[in-house]
């Protein structure tokens, strides 16, 4: 690969995803920090997300490993190394020099995929020239949001669509939102966005319609938290869902994910791969979110820890941490292959 | 306007209407803080009231929203602008030297109703004048308690309506309460209430049907939590009830709103139109309140820490903020306009 | 009265009985402190007496309140000024030096009952002359326990009732418990027992039909918890029953009392007046537990509290507070009489 | 009995086990206090182990004791003086020079039970040997783990057989760990294990089959949580289950024992003798096990603490206390024997 950054040295004294925390709070300059860790009103949201995983328990299995489990991962009909995704960040060089670049060398190192933000602040190509060729890469999919122009999203599409990236991610959750100034250092920028971006103020299932019949990729759907609103998005043949509420950062007082994923799974869990963010922090946390009905999880906040920490080897170590311990819980409950996760591991008495 | 003070400057860095708080309290003399922010006992009840509207998850829906939400609100057979309402508070002078004026202003530039308590340190006419003819103001409520002569309440029931306002606010939950001394400054005092006032020490159904039968305004009871009680005010014919335990300040381990408010509008919701206050300081607060069952909310303390700090221009700029919160909140909910709010945003599995 | 103690000064600034806590612990030697507040094991029974009354909200009822509420409260055929007791507790003196006969002044002061300790630190006949003849004071039982001679208990009943008490209060809890090591100061010691007394190791319900049928006054068994046990008592013919875990002191895990009273008075709140202790420190706490099923309540350490800081008129102003208190949170809840508290105040659609 | 170490001074005012705590921890070089208090990940089972039986509230029983709770255990068809073993902990030199030797002097001085861990620092036969004969002593057990070599596991269960050891219990739960590194001091090591010990990396049903049909001991299984498992265990024969999640070293996450135990029962209670461990640290811990159906329970970290305190004296101590709580509790809920222990005391209304 061309242009690979150089790895950097990791801090000391790292066991889990969560040490980073601290260590990027103290390198990260104060505004960076609050863009990246912020959250809506009260942050209600963003630690009820946290303490729903926290508040679920597995029920392990017995003497029924195989030495090794099988994480693989089948979504869109293709099958990856693992569950684990890069959540979509914005302006990623806001946390380290390499930014977004970084972030997808380390999810290809670590067979995760990188879902790249329409705010990067690396261009897409690049991006997907970097990784694309890896054989033991996740997948690579760009968000987008739904702009005023259709013109200009089709434009978005288009660009993503020969970049090579292989699924479209509309984030649905993050039209509205409380204005967050942020002042950028004027060598980071959202490079991918027009200037002025001109959002569609108020999208609607008849926009998410029509950019599917536009689209030649398969299009999943982020932020959706209703069962009616999964209904729906399965009446309307997309692809897939993330069941996220932005990590808390737009809605103070949305429901916890941990607690909408079961909903959304009793709803369409037969017919929509479902996947899940918010709050995730370990393999634990990962393999309960599978238990529960999702395919995979994406991974936001820690893998900016990581980010910020170390640029690529930073963030290559946190999504490996998280990936070994979920080998390992998925062992200890018994599983062979983390696509045999069932609620039965929560429920015991369910199945 | 005449006799409008002039705006003061807000305090720096407010992003929520409770960063108002702690500038209030370092603003206020002790005294009259500790009146103000009062609870009866050890507090329980107004820290169930705040936890209560905590504990309720939203489940917001996804692409249905318009580009503005309509938060325009029937109260009472009339139209207005919004679904919030200044609280009846007493002897705001202390709070400052504007007092219930400044208040009045600011709900009516802000769209939100004013209720005047009783116990206004304002004259009740130079309230009503000050904003009656403002075009996009709020409703203009009189609170008021039965006095122990019939004839004085009355009395105050006319002057009430020969200034203009538009409905009654009954307070039936603060006839019996433990005496909280309180040495007021020479120049603020309770200009509406005769010297010194004769409540009535246990006024009774039959008093509110003699009330009612009086007055020439609609009448509402403010501190109405048992569901019994709410089915007895339905069948005297009250136009509508505000589910209250008086902040906490009253019978600490009453139950808190958000509890009461659901159990009430099972009970008559489809008769009579429901308030509710107690806690709420953010538009997500209010709009679970709306999902809920109420139609309108009335904010108290939050509007005093406004006043405090900066008159008029501070009390207004708190409803604004909670006003621009349930905006956003409701359109992240997909709603078009908070009338159609119902509890499948609370329970999504109700509907 | 003669022998009365003279009255001493109230700390300032006491608002409620809870506001003597801290008073109490600065006054008292740190052994003496030790002995009243302690508790078995690592306090979970005591925390959970305080957390289940607080856990429990009120549902007030309004206008229907009558100026002044009815505390009378019938016990075993005799009607007493209000539901109030003062539980039994051993060794007074060593929190002040009037003792035992403080409290009961205290109690008879303010129309609450008395039951005495058979561990007193002041003669029975002492004490019940000191109260025996005030008009509007409340109960004066008498608390024994078992001893292992038969012959020694009959001796301490016939005392009691030579005595001029009214009621026995047998102790069923506490036969068996850790020892508590206590070096008592020269001056303070209990003036009843016999020395060295022999607790009865393991008394049972036959013992308990024996005493029954030997005393001449009703009885009453206090530290029952279980709807089992409840049973038995009432097939043996005891008066009522004190629901009790001895404030935490005995068994560390037991079940709160205002958990285990429900559970009690449905087994046989028919047949036997109830009364409740542990954890109740205001007139909120009373109110619950009397519409819970209680028909009065013996308050324990918060008159401790007050008899340490000032003696007989400290005891009286926590019973004070918390008779007012009760009157207040009765009247706010619209009772007339509190003999008409229903777990409807509880539980609002229960009824 | 030769080789008895020298009895050392307990710590100055010890009143429960938990008590030994804060000693040992002052006492302990740094990083074998990290080896023994360890937990995985952040910690959640281990608190939630605590906060489980915490949770649990008991309803004693009055006036049915006996003066003495008979606490004999039947287990394995031997009755043994108590319900109380000491849990498999490895390597306990880091603890105290006298090691697993002391600790079983102290449970053979108490009447409890020890389980010696395959990474035991002293030799199985030299603990056999010194408390095989003392007359009161509980059951001694061997821990082991599966070696991928069948004939070295063997070797190991015949140098059990050999040495004395009444039962045989197979930790099914720690097979798949994460590392956690530990330098040895010289002189302690796990002198029973062969060097470098190959664990089997995926044990499986088949091999417990196979283990049971090669043992002569009475076969227990350490580790199991859920019930399906339970109910594999005993279609396959095993004599009891040990309900453990490792005192939450392994899986962070994992279930409490307080609340796997019951469903456990409910699968298997008629067929398996069960025992459990994780968090217990007094006696009434211990009843509120036995009460949800537990025949005897595994006392871990507390034992540890004694003996780093006070070697032998001080793990004695700890066994006494729980001991002496568990009798006194028993006898409290109206107990004559710990095996009447039902349900009903946690539920009284589920008899």
């Amino acid at each position: 690969m061309s242009g690979t950054p150089a790895l950097e040295p990791l801090p000391p004294g790292i066991r889990t995803a969560g040490d980073y925390e601290a260590h990027a709070r103290a390198r990260l300059q104060a505004q960076a920090w609050a863009y990246f860790d912020g959250a809506a009103g009260r942050g209600l949201t963003r630690g009820a997300n946290r303490a729903a995983w926290d508040a679920l328990s597995l029920w392990p299995r017995m003497l029924r490993a195989a030495p090794t489990v099988d994480l693989s991962t089948t979504l869109l009909g293709r099958t990856w190394p693992s569950p684990l995704l890069v959540a979509p960040m914005a302006l990623q060089r806001l946390a380290h020099a390499d930014g977004e670049l970084a972030t997808a060398l380390a999810a290809a190192m670590q067979g995760a995929g990188m879902v790249l933000s329409l705010q990067t602040s690396v261009a897409a190509a690049t991006v997907a020239d970097a990784v694309r060729a890896e054989p033991a890469r996740g997948p690579l999919w760009f968000q987008l949001s739904l702009l005023q122009d259709r013109g200009a999203t089709l434009e978005q599409v288009r660009r993503a669509e020969a970049a090579g990236y292989e699924a479209l991610v509309l984030t649905v959750d993050a039209t509205l939102r409380a204005p967050r100034p942020l002042a950028l250092p004027l060598q980071v920028g959202a490079v991918e966005l027009p200037h002025p971006p001109v959002f569609h103020p108020a999208p609607s299932w008849d926009d998410v319609a029509w950019l599917r019949a536009q689209a030649r990729l398969p299009l999943l759907l982020k932020g959706v938290l209703h069962p009616g609103d999964a209904r729906e998005a399965s009446r309307l043949g997309v692809a897939g869902l993330i069941i996220s509420n932005h990590g808390g950062r737009i809605l103070d007082g949305a429901v916890a994910t941990a607690t909408a994923l079961p909903a959304v799974a009793d709803a369409v869990g037969n017919e929509l791969v479902l996947l899940v963010d918010g709050g995730l922090s370990s393999g634990t946390d990962v393999l309960k979110a599978l238990a529960l009905g999702a395919r995979a999880v994406l991974l936001g906040r820690p893998v900016l820890w990581g980010l910020a920490c170390a640029g690529a080897a930073g963030a290559a170590h946190v999504l490996r941490l998280i990936r070994d311990e979920l080998a390992l819980a998925a062992a200890q409950c018994g599983l062979r292959s983390i696509a045999t996760a069932t609620a039965e591991l929560i429920h015991p008495t369910s199945v």
